[in-house]
């Protein structure tokens, strides 16, 4: 069994602790507030039964864990704390320690390099739905795909990044190692960048988004600035076209989940801060990098923005 | 005294009807449906005092008022409205008819002239507020500006302008002859396109989409890509550059006006159509023509678009 420590206990951290430690793991949390997790146990239902679990540790001061020698750190924080997150972490990363990254969008990796050793870090694309019911009880919805691991540059051994993938396989998760998790990350981020903000905006479902000429012409100007950035970036992408992409979005990916509304559009119902800044706003900044700005999804940012405030 | 149509009995056909009328000339209106002005009066309140005037006719039937020798037609409806109303008084021009488009945005004129004499056609920019309460009543809350009126190309003989906007100035309505009238309308184009629509997508004041950072980079991108067009269209506009442009915006034209909520958020409020297609649609059309889309005016078009369905 083996030490792991999950960061943050929101929708996608809860089901990790609570598959991982009902498997028989010792698992820890950590979050940024101990006192909203007075609960004893975790619970999580949904289309995967009935779970509960009581970790070994919750703690928002990683001093009272820095003496266990972690196997496996899950990062599983918004986008816009992943710097922290890290920084939080550093000092818990042992020479055994391997950290998977979950968050959505693009630059987790890249922030995490910069405090971390690259070849401990593995993104994870997580593409099952959950969500947060109230502190330590999360409901999983949907799941769309498993959960792909992988090593960004492929730097990780092997044997270690596929027995990091049997560990949460094991646990009930379903999980696939990936040699090609940046392209499939990016599958991600397109698809998020195209629907989540202008859902937001127009508190419309995917399925609606699609269907508006006017909605429709927007997403396609996305995903077309999206694959220039790319392409301007040397970012290998798993269609050759934005017009490829563009097909099999509307055939393929739109109609399962049209009746969804995009978190974002929850996150800015509750007043909470969006993603904007690891999915279109990341795509700003990768464009301006180069020289290049991406007109539509610079507009798109703005607007989300205004509207987080 | 003149024989006088009013096309459409709006917030600004209803006030120069109103004026019109009570000084003593023989005025008439058209409107799309007759049926809804089963009023005795039209009546006009407000800061110019209160107004009230029987009309010689209303009708949404030209045949009725064909043999009126008409020396001046204001045509006064949405934007949107221009060409279906130049068609319905088309057979009403005659030898001395003067034509005054009053409506907002660019392109009114040009659709206009397809159907009479370019030097009819005069073009008067209304910067007064007024509201409809119900038919046949309006209110008028802000005056901005005198009613500017002129020939865009300065085709029409002077004195005749002149005459035309004695006319109205006599009435009670504070207007001035212009001969930069291309220029004026493309000031009011430059502040409504940067405003209105922002406003009525995010229901924010003009005050408030100055002050947040998000909202005055979006509009500061409208208003740079409507410089980049019109120089691109040889447009002569008031500014010598966007820069300018913008310093005046902020600090002269918002402050006076930072409580109001565009016209266009009612509009999206009430479920009408806007006048989208006549001011940042116009922006997109010309750049367009000439190989250049504005992506920003471009998305935010749409965006108001989604939100009319």
């Amino acid at each position: 069994m083996k030490n792991i420590l999950i960061v943050g206990l929101g929708a996608v951290g809860t089901v990790f602790a609570t598959f991982l430690k009902e498997y028989g793991h010792r698992v820890y949390a950590v979050v940024k507030d101990k006192s909203k997790y007075s609960c004893n146990s975790l619970k999580v239902d949904g289309i995967w039964g009935e779970h509960t679990a009581v970790l070994n540790g919750i703690t928002d001061n990683t001093q009272e864990i820095k003496n266990i020698n972690f196997d496996l750190i899950i990062v599983a924080v918004k986008s816009f704390d992943t710097e922290n997150a890290v920084k939080t972490i550093k000092e818990l990363v042992k020479e055994n320690t391997i950290v998977i990254l979950t968050q959505n969008g693009y630059g987790n990796y890249e922030t995490a390099i910069k405090y971390l050793p690259k070849e401990k870090v593995l993104l994870g694309r997580v593409i099952f739905g959950s969500k947060i019911n109230k502190p330590c009880y999360a409901t999983i919805t949907v799941n769309a795909d498993d959960v792909r691991i992988g090593h960004p540059e492929n730097l990780t051994e092997e044997k270690k990044v596929i027995e990091t993938v049997c560990t949460i396989k094991h646990s009930g998760i379903p999980a696939t190692y990936s040699k090609d998790i940046y392209k499939i990350l990016w599958d991600k981020i397109l698809y998020n960048s195209a629907l989540n903000p202008l859902g937001a905006i127009l508190k419309k479902r995917y399925g609606e988004l699609a269907e508006n000429p006017y909605t429709r012409e927007i997403m396609n100007n996305i995903i077309k600035e999206i694959f220039d950035v790319c392409r301007l970036n040397d970012i290998q992408l798993n269609f050759s076209s934005a017009d490829e992409y563009i097909e099999f979005f509307y055939t393929k990916l739109i109609p399962p989940t049209k009746d969804h509304y995009p978190s974002m559009y929850y996150d800015l119902l509750s007043g909470k801060r969006t993603e904007t800044d690891a999915l279109n706003g990341a795509i700003v900044k990768l464009g301006e990098k180069v020289g290049y700005t991406p007109k539509v999804n610079k507009t798109i940012v703005n607007i989300v923005k205004a509207l987080e405030i």
